[in-house]
């Protein structure tokens, strides 16, 4: 196990939230799924702006960079992990990724969706313990205490089975939301994935805007080199006026083929409780 | 006035639809438009599988793509006028722009929101005669007939009136949906505009995505490459939860000054009938 050693002072997991607030009524709950799995040995301690509200974020774009980069940088902080997502994070990624120490890079971050901006910048920097994984507000899901549970045994413990089934050890691979990753294309934060096998997951969009995803990342230089690709779940989908007549699948499979990308299946990621980890770049022997 | 030489034989404007389905029922209001300002000198002929669907689309990509390209080829077609946008246009573009002659690129071209990626392709090989501009369906729009009577009188007569009121001799000049130019960053068909005002307008988004898509834009070397940006109308916009706090103008003109690109006002374009001709280039004195 690459685990942290938790015989010695208490490893305090930061949260932040870049994109959305976070609710203050999930605090206690979290704090007690923690206390259950680790005793005092873990805290979980979230940064006061996460409560914040400024109109779609936790924060102006200001409070929530320098909230980011205080938890990040701080030797007190010994793994970030994201409140929420939604949309904000490509608002502050640029002033945070400029500003944080080589302590920063190397801790344990986790989330996913909207916080696939700051893990793509990240990860482009080398940090080596990025996870797409579920994120605070998960626990909010039917089920969320399993997805909470997992988020909380790969930022202690590196536990293997929160891990994504179908990672084989040796395999580079990122995950993202497919309409996050459409938005990194052609920008500063694009992840520098080539040799990766790529998961992508989506929520709450018609199939149309899915089918016009993959045509967009089929047609880039990061499809080029990617070493195959893996769909994850499409929940919450909108109904498509009309009926699109391809399932997610048969739109990823399709693409793949134009594209000359192996298509490789299924990928237990999505927006629900039973999201498994990928670590960013992937698991060793 | 650029406009053809109406004096000799008719002049066919031919109808075609890479993305959504045409409803038969509007040809004969489009027909009797076309009559009223033209008389028998302008002949509107819809391809036949304008009317065909399949799922999403006016038939299969291959359909569609064989019918595009055979009205565009056509010596009997003397301008292609689409009929409709929606989502489509992505999924035969490439074997569309393979597959033209030389005389396909000289024809007038019109059309606007799904159908520019068609029109980025045409522009950057070179196509002198691209407008972004209403379709046919425009017709069902609130003033529709203006909307329709300004398209024709641009594909017949390059009529000066019909042109967006901003344009300015000699000035470069592309228009895009910005939704569907951010799915171009980075592919084969990203529409080389350096040096060109960029006019962008959105339908029916939350203002968060219309955040994001400048936040993706204002991030690539489209964006660096621009000589300014102007803003269409964001029309049908879908109330964002919670409010987002800043209007569409207050978002691009933020995004142009964090990237440096000249925040340079509104466009006169849009998802409506007041749409005006933007033609690819710019106009000349």
């Amino acid at each position: 196990m690459e685990g942290v050693n938790l015989t010695g002072s208490t490893f305090v997991i930061g949260v932040v939230a870049p994109a959305a607030p976070v609710d203050p009524k999930i605090v206690d709950p979290i704090r007690q799924i923690a206390a259950d799995l680790y005793g005092d040995r873990v805290e979980v301690r979230f940064h006061p702006h996460c409560f914040l509200s400024a109109g779609h974020f936790a924060g102006g774009d200001a409070d929530r960079a320098a909230a980011i980069i205080e938890f990040a940088n701080s030797p007190d902080i010994d793994a970030i992990w994201f409140g929420r997502g939604g949309y904000g994070t490509m608002r502050v990624a640029p002033a945070i990724l400029a500003a944080l120490k080589p302590e920063a890079l190397a801790k344990p971050y986790l989330g996913y969706s909207d916080l696939g901006v700051l893990m793509a910048g990240l990860y482009n920097r080398g940090a080596p313990l990025l996870a797409h994984g579920p994120v605070v507000h998960d626990l909010y899901r039917p089920n969320g205490i399993a997805a909470v549970t997992r988020a909380l045994r790969w930022l202690v413990e590196r536990s293997p089975e929160t891990l994504e089934p179908g990672l084989i050890p040796g395999r580079k691979v990122a995950a993202f939301n497919l309409t996050v990753l459409c938005h990194l294309i052609g920008t500063s934060l694009e992840p520098a994935i080539a040799g990766h096998e790529l998961l992508v997951e989506e929520v709450a969009e018609q199939m149309y805007r899915i089918d016009r995803c993959f045509a967009h990342l089929s047609d880039t230089r990061l499809a080029r080199e990617i070493s195959g690709l893996r769909l994850g779940r499409c929940t919450q989908t909108i109904p498509n006026e009309p009926e699109f007549a391809l399932t997610e699948e048969e739109i990823a499979a399709q693409w793949c083929a134009r594209a000359g990308i192996p298509y490789l299946g299924r990928a237990d990621i999505a927006h629900d409780a039973d999201n498994k980890i990928v670590p960013f770049g992937g698991i060793t022997a």
